[in-house]
């Protein structure tokens, strides 16, 4: 065994063991040290500060570039806001113990299914050194011990959080190792933590498709993906073009730069000729560029739509996740058509069908297999926020365990307990 | 690509276009094919029959043991109880199209969380080829659909079935590749099927521990293991012992070849004294032989209880699944010992507390990290059938997704659907 992998490994022994103790952790211990988080948050900033200013130097001194930049900066703002997420994550509701079914077998055995956390929770990500705290502070609230690996841009900012959320820990009498930051920036210490199936019970990679790819091809240890989110609007046949061209636009435009964000318009060729004008001059006056199937091409070159900005379609442009100000454009015959390019393309993010027929939009609904099917609604949409589930931990574009946006509940498991009497098997 | 590979490939594709299918497929019409299927059991009865007839021939000269024979025998009785289950999974309701929740927005959205199929399931197991047509049955039920890999042994009889399988399918207007029974018994197919993760969504190893280890280490999708079961009863500082004698005879001995029959006996050191002797000469009058912790064989010897079938415990003895009658003995100081040793040994399978107060009941089942925790109950109660879940695909070892029995429920996963009137995000 190398040095790397027994420091990963005593790494996850320490967060297994903290996990069980979490298994009898009452939601008041856990809010306390979500409360003392934001004192020490608070408290320790010109320490964050200083930590963060180590990552922006070498950050600059790599040449990243701004946008970058801009989102490994933890200023006043940034970590008043994280102190907001905190609280809000305080008062929401502990799913630890909640009741999913109760039942009383034949035999008299009281039999319930409980929700009880996951247990030790690996989380990959890029960059923004606030998912630090963030992720921190939902998998204590369901009661697991997370290990952090956040980027090697950020090391000393995460460094500088763990050290805040470890000390709010053992303020509350809880184990520090609860939430552990990987300290090397190594990038073979991912690969030992992958390893880890009997310690670590389960990986959750945000982030860009290469970093989501090798998780799941190197992970012994089930994981739930994030990944890029090649969003639909598909406009049917009798859909109300007014409202269409409204939710294309949100879907595709209100941020770009976010994976519920939609990539591709899909177009029954019924009102294609209506439709496709108008909605394109409207998202070229937006700035958006378009890449257009050929079929698109002749309707807005008929009625005189062209530009700069409108650009033929090649065979690999609907397969782009953008998270830009550009959007592929298709003629489809069908509704079937339509959810068949879907298949075809989609990553199982989100959808949406503009109709005015309750019939079509179920049928769409049942027939596209994407973790949330909206009908006349923005793809923009699929967030943990707007379903009401409070904070997410992402989005999970996986059909196991949870689909969509992931919250609190998504973070725990459950448990058969059986209350009885001497029952036995007969 | 190689010629398998290939196979393999076309053989997953065709699983996932025929999954499609079934995300439109009416209750009536998955039960109608299943009514076929159990006409076609009784009217190709002869045609499985001599298919297993060169199952067993083949057995026989490789010398397989008569209990392996035995499970692999498709006789009239064993295809009348493929039959009968059949029927079961025909009564049973319907999981797809349930909703989990539902609520309306803020904005107006009516949000619901429905549950669908999971999609392409890829079924491994050994040897008893009347899986076949149980795990069919259930994914076709649940809407999936299913790849089945059974063992070599039996891949006669996997062939015939599938065959009847296949046509009742046909017959009820749903695609015959919804149930595919690999034809090859080349291990190298397993491998290629593992690596198919766009094609398949699940997969499900059955079977004995190598087996599970090598999916679990070569699949790229995501797997739900079922595992062994070295399941613990654990008999408290208080228990009844009357009641904790009748509970580990039953637990032990009721049926000692399946996962859910425990394989270890802790006994609160206050209570070893008095309740060990007994247990200890109760347990051998039953046939079952005794591996004891060294304080146990110093009780036993001081009650004068001896023999051949009582041995000294080793190192490796507490990580034993023996699936016979033998059991492993151990005296625990506390019940936080006991949960620990359930820890390090465990499978977090099913569990067991002896014990006449609920809140020590209680406080056990929060420590014990497994699928199901009883208390004053048998751990062979931990089955689909006691829980009312109707049939099972298994009993599940993992903890994301579905833990404990699997039956049609666990077979889903679900989709968020919004209905909306032009919301947008703002």
């Amino acid at each position: 065994m190398t040095d790397l992998s027994a420091e990963m490994r005593t790494l996850a022994k320490a967060a297994r063991e903290a996990a069980r103790a979490l298994l009898t952790a009452a939601t008041q211990q856990k809010n306390a040290a979500l409360e003392y988080a934001i004192q020490e948050l608070n408290k320790q900033r010109p320490a964050i500060e200083a930590a963060n200013a180590e990552d922006i130097a070498r950050g600059k001194e790599k040449g990243l570039a701004a946008p970058m930049l801009d989102r490994l900066r933890l200023d006043a703002r940034v970590i008043e806001r994280l102190s907001a997420g905190v609280q809000q994550v305080i008062e929401l509701p502990d799913p630890v113990g909640q009741e999913i079914s109760r039942s009383v077998r034949p035999n008299g055995l009281l039999l319930r299914r409980v929700r009880v956390p996951i247990g030790a929770i690996l989380i990959i990500f890029e960059s923004r050194p606030n998912v630090t705290v963030e992720a921190a502070s939902l998998c204590l609230k369901s009661g697991n011990a997370c290990i952090l690996r956040g980027g090697s841009e950020a090391i000393s900012s995460n460094r500088a959080l763990a050290k805040v959320l470890r000390g709010a820990l053992e303020k509350a009498g809880l184990p520090a190792a609860a939430i552990s930051v990987v300290e090397t920036t190594d990038r073979a210490a991912l690969n030992e933590l992958l390893k880890l199936e009997g310690l670590i019970d389960l990986v959750i990679p945000r982030g860009g498709e290469s970093l989501i790819r090798m998780v799941a091809e190197n992970s012994r240890i089930p994981t739930i993906k994030h990944y890029k989110g090649i969003c639909h609007v598909y406009v049917d046949e009798d859909a109300d073009l007014e409202l269409a061209k409204l939710i294309t636009v949100n879907s595709k435009l209100q941020r770009v730069s976010v994976c519920n964000a939609a990539e591709t318009l899909l177009v029954n060729r019924k009102v294609a000729q209506r439709f496709l004008p108008e909605m394109a001059k409207l998202l070229v006056e937006k700035n958006c560029e378009l890449r257009v199937c050929l079929e698109t091409q002749k309707i807005l070159s008929g009625a005189g739509v062209s530009g700069p900005t409108i650009k033929a379609a090649d065979e690999k442009t609907f397969d782009n996740e953008y998270l830009d100000r550009i959007i592929s454009v298709r003629v489809v015959d069908s509704l079937e058509a339509a959810a068949d390019h879907i298949e075809k393309h989609g990553s199982r993010h989100t959808e949406t069908i503009i109709t005015r027929d309750p019939e079509r939009g179920h049928r769409f609904q049942l027939m596209v297999d994407s973790a949330c099917v909206f009908v006349n609604a923005s793809t923009r949409l699929n967030d943990g926020f707007e379903f009401g589930l409070g904070a997410e931990i992402g989005i999970s574009t996986d059909k196991l365990h949870a689909r969509g946006p992931m919250g609190l509940e998504e973070l725990t498991t459950y448990k058969w307990l059986g209350d009885g009497a001497g029952q036995l098997r007969t």
